[in-house]
């Protein structure tokens, strides 16, 4: 979806890290599919010199341009913000999500984005990356499958939503517990637990769709009964009462608005 | 509860493992303080030979006299069922749980302890102790938060209740989807994910009640809206559309008749 109707923003796509960027590359075809020309890929949470040029590879083996912007300190923001001029896309690779906040936050260049995506171009992440976009960051945690009282830390991400909590490596990392104590503390947000090679593609409707092998774990305290979270003790689990949880893969919908999941279309098998 | 009102079946107790034996010890006070005589302490499980032993001595200290019950080969189920007459509480210590159902199942010894419990008795178990005491167990699975198709065993267990699938360590082992999975085959059961250190006493009004330090999960696929479990292939994500969680503590209850749960009660902080 190259063009966009004016005034909508574009997609925000959060991706579970270690996307598949060699074979089916779906997730990253998806994304290439709907840059509307080069894509600015931020490499500022990684510390592996070649990750600009490993997604350049990537990227344009699938047909798309890359603008690699490799910031290090606060200092290059400014500058670097031409690297957006006409861009078509922007990319934030994984490594540490405090990275990404502490160099990036409040910078000309996060504006930039904010700016770019609100006028529909869309802006993706792989697992730091991925937790960066929404407005609250999982920083870190502890895993496990029982949420615990201050076993997750929050921190504010670019903001491009504050609809969903993002957590990334979701069952390769354990990290239901966690997502749950994240919810918690505001059922506002919804829980996007990411599987690595799979992706949340949030539309302009606040509608997620499921790209990928893996599944998306939608937790949803919305309609909780009960929660401990104001008064549980440090280091001790944290009693939820009501929480929804859907298990969504490949081709799956569910509405951020409404807070209702629709299955993937069941497919022929071949026999 | 020493006596029972007659026609009530006993207490079952399955246990996540790792339960205190030198400290508080609230979960096997609480099943000690239910045994209206002397616990019989099955081994089965277990190859450490000191298993019984040391449970004679944590029993002991809680002023409940032990009969160790080691049955290695099923030959030897029919003789040592002597040693439940009488029995106030019948005890199944961690181990494998399918040494449980391969070595006991279908011998004089299971049908004589699912007598005492239907005669009031309480039956209790720890890890695959636990596992066993349902009429569906775990008997191995993937670990991970999100379900796979595939991802685990189901092998049938003791039957003292066919309403509850149990899973054990599970914080500590990470195996909500497991759980999940587990549940997918047939919403009637009800998942319940004990963590280390923590019982789900469930009474004979199918209430069950949270103790110990950790957390009971309660994994409730009742009211899905949507199961990919009849089609997903081996080893990708289940699609589960309508999950209900519950995260309890000491002192919450939840009713597996009506499936709703009640918090445990506030405890003024003091200060």
């Amino acid at each position: 979806m190259p063009s966009k109707p004016s005034g909508e923003r574009g997609p925000v796509v959060p991706i579970g890290g270690a996307e598949d960027k060699i074979a089916a590359r779906a997730v990253l075809r998806r994304f290439a599919s709907m840059c509307s020309g080069p894509v600015a890929v931020v490499t500022t949470a990684s510390l592996d010199p070649t990750t600009g040029e490993r997604y350049r590879g990537v990227f344009g083996a699938l047909g798309v341009e890359v603008r690699v912007i490799d910031i290090v300190v606060r200092e290059q923001a400014e500058s670097a913000t031409h690297a957006l001029d006409g861009a078509g896309g922007v990319f934030f690779t994984g490594g540490t999500q405090l990275r990404l906040s502490t160099i990036l936050g409040g910078t000309p260049l996060a504006q930039a984005v904010r700016r770019l995506n609100a006028a529909g171009v869309p802006v993706g992440g792989t697992s730091a990356g991925a937790a960066f976009c929404s407005e609250h960051m999982i920083a870190y945690g502890k895993e496990g499958a029982t949420p615990i009282a201050g076993g997750v830390t929050l921190a504010p991400g670019l903001g491009l939503t504050n609809r969903v909590i993002v957590d990334q490596h979701f069952r390769q990392r354990d990290r239901f517990g966690r997502l749950l104590a994240a919810v918690a503390y505001n059922p506002f947000a919804i829980g996007l637990g990411l599987d690595e090679d799979t992706a949340a593609f949030i539309g302009p409707d606040n509608v997620v769709e499921v790209v990928g092998s893996g599944a998306v774990t939608v937790v949803d305290a919305g309609s909780l009964e009960h929660s401990a979270m104001a008064t549980a003790e440090e280091g001790k689990p944290v009693e939820m009462i009501g929480v929804r949880v859907h298990v969504l893969v490949e081709g799956a919908r569910y509405s951020l608005d409404t807070r209702r999941a629709v299955p993937a279309p069941v497919v022929q098998a071949p026999f």
